[in-house]
Formats: structure tokens, sequence, C-alpha cells
């Protein structure tokens, strides 16, 4: 049996019970290492609180083992009980389709215990789930690469009046260039994107074009940390959360659309002054 | 202190070692009654299970009571740390934004312990949450009263290829005619909507469309009880889906977008042979 056991959002005090009920049964425990170094992982620490707590060792599955190395997670599991944890809900804004899949064709049986992710947590603020669009990934600008297939999303959403979450990029375990041409495994350091980053990028964008759909003017909310004690929550003007500090990642944001009058009681808790 | 705790979709054990801890320490603990009352509390068992496990005596908050007598649940909180749990997350489908920004205008502090929500769970069918449009409710029809404005959202949605996540009429407490009329406290028996009759009323609506988009061939997946031990998943026609009985409520229905193949390869695990 392979568990996928969400870890929700902020620390090892997340999971739910019947969640530690199920890691403490299972004979293996891996954990992704894709974005919950974050939150879970990335001092020594964070992952000793969770062993303590769970009581077992746990095997850190970064994005190159879950990925190719899936086989090793997926013949544990055909006969002994092994549990695969995830930062959020297993099938939130990360997903693990691709290892569901490939079990239940082995003939593994696979139970979801499942947990806050950021596509609901973002509800904090205030804005009504049911009226976001289309979630759009706002990937690094580099000097050749700048896709901006995200700003034909907004628009569409920005014209039902509907509010958008923007992810943020991860870059995690990055083959370095030079580690590409010697043939040696280096990465790159992680890079985490920030809201101002990702305000400056979409900003970039929109003002390429002649009637852009969102200017600096337009009304966002920025998350850090979502779901943890000290998570930030800051609503306002691009131009005014481009220049907040939101800290530690991650972070995402959510461009705002057409408000009901509750959407904004609840925002005005949130916004900034200035 | 108002903590606002999710308790996710199952039962009792998919509380987290965080809301259940908070639960513990506080004084007062209200349950809304609106939805929960099918996972947690339809019998007296559900709720002494509730009460068992969380070592504290339960006050169910009816709709009536936390829409008009949330006045008492915010004047414990002032002085005490007061529990309010509700299924899934705080902020997920059934919102409790208008508890929240009364409780910050009369300076409480208020937590927020989040959880599984429909609106992450049904992750679980395959089909990604980023690709996802606007969510529906559809409201039991009447003789005189058949709102369609749901029609306008699906076809934006398929438009853009967009899946479509429809929430169906839940009716609690709904005061009898007999009680409107005499004045008297009397209700109607609680009416969940079945995805059979969800069905029926959304392709009553497309039929009287010249060019519907969405037919009896459309690919959808039902959900009933998701996120519990007998949940039941299943994707198909809505011709096929209509005549299965899903059995005890909650269920919802996704309208199928435009896939991706690993989408397809996971909706192939819950497709009914027919």
């Amino acid at each position: 049996m392979l568990y996928i056991i969400g870890l929700g959002l902020g620390d090892e005090r997340d999971i739910t019970l019947k969640g530690l009920e199920a890691v403490s049964n299972c004979h293996k425990v891996y954990m992704e290492a894709y974005t919950s170094l974050l939150s879970f992982g990335l001092s020594t620490d964070g992952l000793s609180n969770l062993e303590k707590l769970y009581g077992k060792t746990i095997t850190l599955a970064d994005r190159e083992m879950v990925e190719e190395k899936a086989d090793d997670i997926l013949s544990d599991s055909l006969d002994a009980d092994v549990a695969f944890l995830v930062v959020g809900d297993p099938f939130g804004a990360t997903t693990h389709t691709d290892l569901v899949v490939r079990a239940k064709k082995m003939g593994i049986e696979v139970k979801i215990v499942h947990n806050a992710s950021v596509m609901n947590a973002i509800g904090i603020c205030g804005l009504q789930l049911y009226r976001y669009g289309e979630t759009v990934s706002i990937p690094f600008f580099t000097e050749t690469w700048r896709p901006d297939s995200f700003y034909e999303k907004i628009q569409k959403n920005q014209m039902m009046g509907l509010h958008t979450l923007c992810l943020l990029d991860i870059r995690v375990k990055e083959p370095s260039l030079e580690s590409l041409c010697r043939g040696r495994k280096l990465y790159e350091p992680p890079r985490y994107m920030t809201i101002n980053t990702a305000i400056e990028q979409l900003l970039e964008i929109g003002q390429a074009r002649e009637y852009p759909v969102y200017t600096e003017d337009t009304e966002c909310v920025g998350f850090a940390r979502l779901g943890s004690e000290d998570q930030m929550i800051v609503a306002g003007a691009m131009r005014q959360l481009r220049m907040i500090d939101f800290g530690a990642p991650l972070h995402c944001l959510v461009i705002i659309g057409k408000t009901h009058p509750l959407e904004e009681e609840m925002l005005d808790f949130y916004r900034c002054r200035d």
C-alpha cells in the first residue's frame, strides 16, 4: 500500500491524526523535497522535528528521485506499507498524479490523506475561492527566455471579473551550466521567486501591451509563508507590493478581480497604508 | 481569541494536530451544523465521536445561530478562547468570512487552522486544479424558479478548455411554507442535491440552447462523500452518470474541459464501463 499524505502548509503539527496514524504504521517513509525543504526540512532541525514527532526515519526524495527513481518507492510499496509525504495536499499546487498512475498500473493500492493546500488556504484573505479563474504560473525570466503565456490567462480572468492566483517559480536542484558541460552533478543554489520579482515581470509584460489588463495600480494580495505561524498577507496596488519585503519564501500573489462588499471588508484588514 | 478550525472532509480523525491542540485549550467549542451534520453529526454517534476525541462538549451552531446569533459566539471570544469548528477548510466552499470580519471589528484576535476542502480534494480525480475555471453552484429548481446563471459560467470555462466544479445545493433548516404562514418555527427536512438531479437540471438548461456547450455526451466526474472512507468517484458521460446511484450525500460534479494525457490516464481509473 502506498499512502500519499498531505502535511499541510505550516509545520509538522499540521498533519492530520489520520495522516500521523498512517505514517506510524508504515514500514518506510519518504518525503518529497521539492517544495517541502522550506517549511519542514531546510535545516536538519526541521527534519528532526518531523522524525521525532512521527517516530520514523524519513528519506528525503528530491526531484530527481521522485521523477527518475520512483521505481524504488513503488517496489517498496508492493509488499509493505510505504508513506510518501508531501507539503500541502497531495493534489494541490504541486501534483503527484504521475506517481499515483504508476502505482495503480503496478496494482499497488493507493490511499490519499488530504490536507490544506495553497489553492484553498488563500481563501484567508477574504476573496471567495469560487470567484477565481484559471491559476497561472510565473516562471523566472532569463536574458533570452521571457515567456508571457500567463498574460492571456490573466486577461481572460480579468475580463470575467475573476481573481487570479499566480504561483511563483521554484528552482531547486537545477543542474548548473558547468555541470551540464562537464557531465558532473552540480546544482545551482535553490531560487524562490519573490512577490517583488513576480510583479516586475508581470508589469514588464503588461507594459508591452497597448491596453494592458493590469497596471501598477491594479490591486493584488501578496502571501508569504501562507499557513505558517509567521505568514504575511498584504493587499495593495502592484506598485505598493513591489516595494514590500515579504521575507523568506514561499511567496504567491493574487490579482484581484471584481469584488463583493464582504470581500472588500475582509481585504481591508490586510491593506497596506502608505 | 477565536479559533476557526477546519475539520477536513472525512471524520473526526481528519483534524490536524494543531487543530486538536487548539480545541483542547478552548473554553467553549462551537461547530457549524450547516454542512457538517453529514459527516460529523447526523447521528448522535457522530457528535459523540467528536466530543470523545476532543474531550470537549460541542455546541452545534446551526445556520440561524451562525448568521443571526454570532454575537454569542463573539462575545464569548472577547475574554476567553473559543473554537468554531467547520467542515473542510474555514475558507473553502462554505465560507465564514462574515464571522471573521465581525470578530476583527470587535478587536477579537482570530486564528485560522486550515484543512482540506472540497476545492482542493477534487484533485484526486487527476484533473489539475490550476486548470479549473470559475466554480458554479447548482440550486434546486422549483416549479417557478429555474435560475440558469451557471450556464454562462460553464460556457466560458468550456470555451477556454477549463474544468468546472459544480457545487450542488444543500437545503438545511429551510422554513416550511406552513411555518412562514403561521409564524411558527417549522423546518423542511434537509435536502442535498444528488449528481443525478444536478445533471438533469444541467441538461434541461443546455437543451434550451441552440448550440449547447455541453450535452449528455459531455464527460464529467461525479464525487460522493469526497474525502471519507467510502467516497465514490466515477468519470463518464452525463448520460452515464445520470443513471448511477452515488448513495448518501454530499455530492459534487466536475464538468471536464480540455485534458492532458496524464489527466486522461488518471481519469481512466475512475471511468465507468457500460
